[in-house]
């Protein structure tokens, strides 16, 4: 019977009933409960150093993330084992998120928010509509498809691009290159941002990036702050040429002085696209196939790396 | 050939290529240009009072409103005329609201928004997200469907409620009807209303309704502001046990020291449902068919009053 180890109790109670596993808890804050752990899979949060634990395993196989990132996972990783991560946990979260900051953005709720704080019924004209937007979704992953079915349900116009070109698919006609972005910004009324951050990826969205946008077009990022030149950005949005709503910043977390907190047009949260009640339900759906996967014998279908 | 009055200049060169019809400017505001109008487009917005210049009109035969509510123009219609709104015109921009409200709410959006004034980076614990939760829609029209085919791209579990029950179609499987709201309220994490205002609907959301929704519910109300006893819903939010988004309220506008700006957990957007960018080529689209049908004799498609 292959041994799995769960971060979370409840979770054990969930996925009982897989076949050819034993599931014993141990969430790495102490060392293992015991050494014949074949499959671990790390708390979602937590100290990435923790993971140094991994190495008191002799028969350690497979380390399953729930998160999409794994870059902090890879220097942990004992040698021979298999890392495999999260894909598609997040998308349903991370998509919703990207909505609800272009869909506040657009319709103006964070002046309305501002605007009841003071008991303002606020005589605002017409605010620009998602609806017949040219949208340019940058990064069409996983999560950038669970963006594009939203986006379409709203009636905007969506061009994708990934790294490279390539035929479309049920949701975009085609998918352009990075190569094309030249191109295509300047028709760029909202720019969503979902590519991992990569070497090519860190600082895309730069100065001349985003001086190819026309007035008033909206930047979302849901990637990561580094695919943002933060000094950039800010001078646009300071100017009142662009805007901007982010869930990620560099640096991040954003210090309570940076001048992006308080320049118009800029909406911030967080960091909480993966942080929602979506998570939980759709983790245990992906560990019950991954887990009856590993048990079976045909292996977990993430794999990212191997050391 | 019949003349149509249409309050924007603009709109006479969007249109002046529908043939049958010679159009005119006529915004109201002073006595009609010639008096051989036979369909009158009034203002979107504007003082209704201006509507009593249409018995000027000997040949009068047709207003054509671009809202959908139409009371505020029976008063002042001539007999023999008949009156016709803007079905439909409104469904994109409303529908955007609606969820826009909603996903702020769930994610937390208007706290987000108050930290940033602070410059402070909120660490929040996992908001519910819109996806999976159970969504009961008060009010299936052309908007209530614009709603549902938006919130079921959110994986949203959606209940459809209207006057009278009947079959389902390609969005729902069933509708049900008003009467059949107390078996269905306490299974209900989110309320969307957007019921028109009438005698039946009046107060439909009382104290008795809101008490049958499961504790942190949050009410969406787009329909109008009376729908919702202002007082009943208040105790809810004040008490912390229901949230609200209302894009309408009673009295409206709210004035500057009603308790409900306050409370915990409401978000007010100031009635801007209808008023985006999505308006004008919607309303155009319409006016182009609804004006053709008329210059052809067969007749405006969406007539709600006979004088």
């Amino acid at each position: 019977m292959a041994v799995v180890s769960l971060p979370d109790q409840h979770w054990i109670a969930e996925l009982d009933d897989v076949s050819g596993v034993e599931l014993v808890h141990w969430d790495l804050k102490g060392p293992p409960p015991r050494a014949d752990i074949g499959l671990v899979v790390p708390p979602y949060m937590g100290n990435p150093d923790r993971l140094s634990r991994l190495s008191e395993l002799p028969g350690l196989q497979v380390v399953q993330l729930v998160t999409a990132g794994y870059e902090h996972a890879v220097p942990h990783l004992p040698p021979g084992v298999v890392l495999a991560n999260g894909a598609g946990i997040h998308d349903t979260s991370t998509a919703e998120l990207a909505l609800a900051l272009t869909l506040a953005s657009q319709r103006r709720l964070p002046d309305f928010v501002r605007a009841q704080e003071r008991g303002e019924w606020l005589r605002a004209a017409g605010a620009p509509s998602l609806a017949d937007r040219r949208v340019l979704l940058v990064g069409y992953g996983s999560v950038g498809r669970s963006i594009v079915s939203r986006l379409n349900a709203f009636e905007a116009q969506v061009t994708a691009v990934a790294s490279r070109a390539r035929a479309g698919d049920d949701l975009v006609e085609r998918v352009h290159g990075v190569d094309e972005l030249p191109g295509l910004l300047p028709d760029a009324e909202i720019v969503v941002l979902i590519v991992p951050l990569t070497d090519s990826t860190r600082g895309l969205v730069d100065a001349e990036f985003l001086a190819a946008l026309p007035d008033d077009a909206l930047v979302v990022n849901v990637a990561r702050g580094g695919v943002v030149d933060t000094d950039a950005l800010l001078a646009e949005c300071e100017s009142g040429r662009l805007r901007a709503a982010l869930d990620v910043t560099d640096p991040e977390p954003l210090p309570t002085d940076h001048p992006l907190w308080r320049a118009p047009g800029v909406l911030i949260s967080p960091h909480v696209g993966g942080a929602s009640t979506a998570f939980e339900p759709r983790a245990l759906r992906f560990l019950r196939r991954e887990l009856a996967a590993y048990a079976d014998g045909s292996g977990v279908h993430h794999v990212v790396h191997r050391a």
